[in-house]
């Protein structure tokens, strides 16, 4: 819109990692302000406190797994919800300044995870190199650059910015990684349905009930609501309950999902509501396909069986 | 109300059976004019026809069984509702023409559901006297009196109507043998709820689904509604469908039950309701003891969680 | 088998009825001796008794339901499994004796039940004509061919062994009306599996526990296990129990309805087997087809799965 | 044994960590012999190789959620299984070198996620003071010790290793967070049962199946086994599985556990065994007080059923 200010980005920092990558894929992130943050929760606290409009931060990668610190955020600070969920390909590189060369390569720069995604390559192509830990990607690729190390693995984006030369490409082990970023605002309308919709949840349910969790999903199965993601979150702190997050198929304003939402809110001690908003799509250029509902489960399915209800109810038919 | 013309009921007859006895446990009934019918489906009709305004019919005895005629009226029929329901004690006595003692029977008339109930009985004490197969307990009672046979095996009210004697009471083998009769109107409004209700229905499910009706029992299960009957009906016409008779606990005008109800009205081939009353109480001296909710299954509890969604709807909350 | 016996069938008389008609689709009664018995009870009584080797009864049919004394009985009373199920179209015919014509008919004998079924033929046909009630399809073709009565509806069966002439076929207003009865014998191992076979159970469950239906149905979904029939008793027994009948898709020989069987039998206050027996077929001409079990519940698949428990209990594998 | 060699544990290093503290308080390890690992990898492939004998890695913390790398070698690596789990409660120390006191700390070493999780304790005492990010509560505690920096937060044992002095105490924000350590071993016979035993699994199941996570469940929850933590794990392989790491209660020996596991391996792509091994004790103290089985589900209630099933299918009982 004319006139409104452009969006303030804040992503989990060093600049030259995954993330900085992945707010790129965000088409109105290019328009906006982006800055690195040290930490997650340094990076959620700026839009708590109004001083960023959106956060992106990593949730969880196929390698790593969850993200826990992010999902700590989200369960028990002030609230946030996702608008946009970013899958983004991990695809580590070997860079170097330019110059070097595969054969001279001695030590490498990584951080402990790329290092472990990275292994067999390592193993194959530099058996006797050296490889040192660091902090982040971008200290790797930093330090490549600086000349303390010969190589890093590293992202794409941070070979680009440190202008190392690319020794190799799609290094990982598992050509497949992806890491799962989500963006997060201040609670507020969630984005419009566009029928391939996610809607992420904390649910809190009391402790040691056999079958407690059968009875959460019976409320979502019984909606025909799928589960894309569950964890549940250890806790030593006896508080005499579990805490799942959820990761559902549907958009809140759809009836099926808001009738769900309302059982789970009925049998669970608690739940917290992390937002609706569009499945990822691999590629901006083409739109979200809408996914039919179940038989049975659509909104007019809803709207029909209400009106009988209120019919039955007022005597009208039997 | 003063200028209201009094109720007409009509039940099944004849004269002096137990759905007689069974009407007679209905306060209003004394008021209101009572009139046999010859089979239920007479007796149904009259009701659809407009010709009287409730019939009292048996759905169902702890002996017998199910009354398919009934169900099937039900199920197949033009619509009526169940508005109350009365279960009544199935107390066999042996009536005869007063003079008569035990010693002297020879012939005892019964219909042959009687008899079977009896069997053990007349095994003890009348070894030796011929059971004739009538056609029912009316016309046994009426026998005897007219000294066709030397005794009948009839309800209480069928003896005191044809002033017999009772050589014995309680005969059957069965002490606490019931059977439930229904008040059936035509369709309108049901009874308020009293905390303590019943609800039936037809359900109608697609044929040879594996599992098809545990998907029915979770939508109950999940709204916390418990079933106090089920039966599945045989189909010789190959509909390529099941029907499902089932009484439920609740009301129609409950939040859960109408969830429920709505939850069937979208998964099953067909719904039909055959209304909401108050369940059978023993004795009309004391009034109904609401049963209450299952833990978060309260109409307090659906109007929370419907504020609830509708806050997460408009933003408001996360 | 040379020198064995022929086999002592008894089956719900009076002769004439559907009971022995359905009795002579037997290929095996064909050559051994067929007796009437008076009532359901005695059938059984004299097979529990060494009378007679199996006795054919009706368990339910389409229209009138369950037949509560059979039920009743298999619940209640002295052991006894059945081992094959016969259905038999219900075709009601109107017979009358030689030389009677429609236009003749003033007097029409039937079953309560009989004439219930084809109330619309007989609005139809015989708007006029006085119906009186008899004990049995027997005793209706019985008055007819004595002159007591003009007509009689009644079994084909009846009206050939009354040398009734058929003034009309298929009068009933159900064309496709089926009565399903059992063959019952003393206990003894099951008919080999064919691979559609059904298993018929009787089920005692904790009253009023919420779900304990749910619970039942759980144990026989989990194993794949279908249900072509269920149907709760009604107790005035004050029990603190319910009763349900089920007739389940298998053969207690198969791995998965045994594990479902067991589940039963923990769950379950208590179980009693009422046997497994092939599926009734329309035709002997063909054979069974077996019935493929679904995904991942066949027999290899058990013994697959059991093999592999093994091993993991060993140490072998993890 | 006389004679049998010690055992050779290896652990997550470097020395003076948390694994390190978690593996001295497995009574075993104090006879055997003690090796710090470079990664989790390097510790299991080194179980593996025959090299060690056992390795004892972190799976999860209650901080920063299940650690990706482990979970990934037990579900896609060689076959290994847990044998014991470790919970130990993260307390978090601020070391410094004798002399140093509070006010004097200017710098303070520490890994990321230690810092994390003192943050509330930073800002409060020492908000001026530098954090700086190292790759291990180790090598804080070694910077500290050798004058890098003026203090280090660390583990109790790493302050220890190197003399430092303890500046404060329970310094972590959520005073009861835990790490839950695992002890793995090459395949081999699991420990006897305790009566207190929780199971692991890797298990995968066809993807998108609606309702898929639910049957699995069923396959549980119909066998009374609890879910003590379950977590999906996000891939972008396309697999077109899901893949959910499971800790149950119970034991491989126990029957409900083993029927429920067969179930799994019917109904799943592919389940992974990783050891049943007692719950964590918080004190070796006290014996295991065993858990009794639900109502029907003990090893009794199964010997019992599998005896009636034998007697069914022998047509001894009915």
């Amino acid at each position: 819109m004319p006139g409104t200010p452009p969006t303030r980005y804040v992503y989990l920092g060093p600049e030259g990692t995954f993330a900085e990558q992945a707010l790129r894929t965000v088409p109105a992130a290019e328009h906006g302000s982006r800055t690195p943050a040290r930490s997650v929760g340094e990076a959620l606290e700026s839009v708590r406190a109004g001083e960023a409009d959106a956060a992106l931060v990593p949730m969880e990668n196929s390698i790593g797994g969850a993200v826990g610190v992010t999902l700590d955020e989200l369960a028990e600070g002030g609230p946030l919800v996702i608008t946009r969920e970013v899958i983004l390909s991990v695809e580590f590189v070997l860079g170097a300044r330019p110059g070097t060369d595969l054969a001279g390569v001695r030590s490498v720069a990584a951080h402990p995870q790329a290092s472990t995604q990275c292994r067999n390559w390592l193993r194959a192509h530099l058996p006797d190199a050296t490889v040192i830990d660091v902090l982040s990607n971008g200290a790797a690729a930093a330090g490549a650059a600086n000349g303390e190390y010969d190589a890093a693995i590293c992202a794409p984006i941070g070979a680009a910015r440190h202008r190392l030369t690319l020794l190799a490409d799609k290094i990982a082990d598992h050509p497949d990684a992806v890491t799962r970023f989500a963006l997060l605002s201040r609670p507020g309308p969630p984005p419009p349905p566009t029928g391939d919709d996610l809607t992420s949840l904390v649910v809190y349910i009391a402790h040691d009930r056999v079958g407690a969790l059968l009875s959460v999903l019976m409320e979502l199965a019984v909606r025909g609501v799928n589960l894309t993601r569950i964890e549940s979150r250890p806790t030593g702190e006896a508080l005499g309950r579990y805490v799942f997050f959820l990761d559902c198929t549907g958009h809140v304003a759809d009836a099926r999902l808001g009738e769900a939402l309302q059982g789970l809110r009925r049998v669970c001690a608690e739940v917290r509501f992390l937002g609706s908003y569009p499945r990822h799509r691999w590629t901006d250029a083409v739109g979200h396909r809408p996914v039919p509902a179940p038989a049975g489960l659509s909104d007019a399915d809803y709207t029909d069986a209400a009106a009988w209800l209120a019919r039955l109810r007022s005597g009208e038919l039997s």
